[in-house]
């Protein structure tokens, strides 16, 4: 498995005329070399895990708190102890390995590390590859689905309790902790990011966070959350209804239901994720309301949004081994906010479910 | 209270002749406005919450997922809409602004970023003001340590609750849970970081995660967590022995313990961080073992690691408000690691302890 993804990243170098690839960026770290960091980590680890890949030479940087999680981690790269600023400690291996065209990730690394190390290191050319990167781990593995789907199943199972567990005079925040809990007690290593837990006119924020705000009769609660298995991510949106439907509401989740469901219909193979956008996009719209203004659907993987991207400003041909969301939705700012969304693995033969929740209007308290 | 923090921020203006400062560093999007994110966000929230400062407005951009977020949250900022790359939406408000010369941040924005903004807007110097900007946040307010002191409590009160609850035969795993649920029943939002809970040979990783190793009689336990309170943190650490002390582990321990009190001791305004780095690494080494790798200690406040640091590669003289850590440690892969940490507010008078849990050795199970 790391061998033929290593063999993947080395043949960037003789398509690049590169001489050394630097990754940066947490999920690859952990792609390439098994190298794990927590959610968040990044805020405190300086640049430990860091890989520096030539033609016949795997090193892991680490400074002296992460060099056993190294060892542990990645016992198949060879450790390089670090204690100062990336533009000190990276020139000697560069020098050591003569490399004189270096691969980075210039959408991950600081323009603060970047020049720095343009300055230390003058012989040195410095090559944004971000975008040639992007397709290495684009396509999912059948391990990697199924590590998807493992993720995708203990939210679907988190969801079937929430719905007998929520009711009306509970916060926000109390259904938040209680999906937490649930998730860690049945198999997820975490979650995959705060879970959005809105109730009412508060769902029409497609990021806010749970509040202490009450869930009350006549609410809808927008739920949207997910978690990791071995690093790999799910992530699901329901919008519930709180002992009653006002009429109004329920057209409006049928909308995007529907807009959902023709949306899925439509993926296969050679589609491009922005036609995919633009007939749920239609669907809403025919509602009378505008539609989301975020993207359709994004890529998930190691990473909870990843490329491909389904939007109207990017396009992407979807193939078969792709992994991403459809997610539709309507905010009304001061009034409610709808969105659901599921996790497709598109296959040779067409899309594939993986998350499996019910998405017919569900009442619950 | 805002008003003070954006004349300081406004200050700078004049100081380095720049018509605007943009402001990407989650703490400093909170610190100035109002506008939050949760833990570990910023890998999907855009440049949502980014702060434009000229010297006659205060815009806040935000892409539709947060604008409700950002009304509600930063409601004296003029909302900026955003849809698009930064590169294409910044322009057009430089221009507006007639910003010639602007602030950013090196370290959080990226090398991406920075360089398309370069090239859409040519016409605009683009500067570094990452140090600059580290005064205004450096020295904390009494309502400032206040809130750092609320995290302490919490972090207090939990460990205390751990000491009567961790029981040899748990796993590092269990009680990193029950230590996240206390807290977030106990008045925490959340953690601060993922809680390092390390059994035996184990805590000489000084970032570990906890795993299902179980933890056994005769093991340390090193436990590090931090808890986060209207967004200020906390952050300690204490070296539990289970059921039985080995003598050569308790030798450590009391070393430690010499070394963190030697620093404190030495704590006074105007001292240099690497005199007191090199007071407690001097104690340890007339041990006979090798010092921490890591630093002394590392301010705290909106962010778990901030500046100041007590280290040996960086010079700060320590000035009455600055909120730090005091964390010397011993590791011996293979064996054992002890590491003992504490919150200093240092005050006019000297330091004051913000987290109070005893640092004698405390035998468990």
């Amino acid at each position: 498995m790391t061998e033929a993804r290593l063999a993947a990243l080395r043949a960037l170098l003789d398509e690049h005329a590169l001489d050394a690839i630097l990754l940066s960026r947490s999920a690859n770290k952990r792609y390439f070399s098994g190298f794990r960091l927590g959610h968040g980590e990044e805020a405190t680890s300086g640049f430990s895990g860091t890989l520096l890949v030539t033609r016949d030479s795997n090193e892991i940087l680490a400074d002296s708190r992460y060099v056993e999680q190294a060892e542990i981690e990645a016992p198949a790269w060879e450790l390089v102890r670090t204690s100062r600023a990336l533009d000190v400690e990276l020139p000697p291996l560069l020098l050591r390995h003569e490399v004189s065209a270096l691969g980075m990730e210039a959408a991950v690394v600081s323009h603060a590390d970047w020049s720095a190390l343009a300055e230390a290191a003058p012989g040195v050319e410095l090559h944004a590859m971000d975008d040639e990167l992007v397709p290495l781990r684009i396509h999912k593995t059948g391990e990697e689905v199924d590590a998807i789907g493992r993720a995708c199943a203990i939210s679907d199972a988190c969801f079937a309790h929430l719905v007998e567990f929520v009711r009306p005079g509970m916060t926000e925040r109390e259904v938040a902790w209680e999906l937490e809990s649930y998730v860690r007690a049945n198999g997820a290593d975490g979650l995959a990011f705060e879970s959005i837990v809105l109730a009412g006119a508060r769902a029409a924020m497609p990021h806010g966070r749970p509040s202490e705000a009450v869930i009350e009769r006549g609410n809808v609660l927008l739920i949207d959350f997910g978690v990791a298995v071995d690093g790999y991510r799910s992530d699901m949106t329901r919008t519930l209804f709180v002992s009653e439907v006002p009429e109004e509401v329920r057209r409006y989740h049928d909308a995007v239901r529907d807009a959902q469901q023709l949306a899925i219909e439509a993926l296969a193979v050679g589609v491009n994720g922005q036609e995919v956008d633009a007939i749920a996009r239609t669907r809403i719209e025919a509602e009378g309301v505008e539609p989301y203004g975020h993207g359709l659907g994004h890529g998930i993987g190691l990473e909870t949004h990843e490329p491909p991207r389904l939007r109207r400003s990017e396009a992407y041909t979807l193939e078969a081994g792709m992994v991403f969301s459809v997610e539709p939705g309507i905010y009304l700012p001061g009034v409610t906010g709808i969105r659901i969304e599921d996790i497709v693995a598109l296959e040779a033969s067409g899309p594939r479910l993986l998350t499996t929740s019910p998405r017919e209007p569900i009442v619950i308290g």
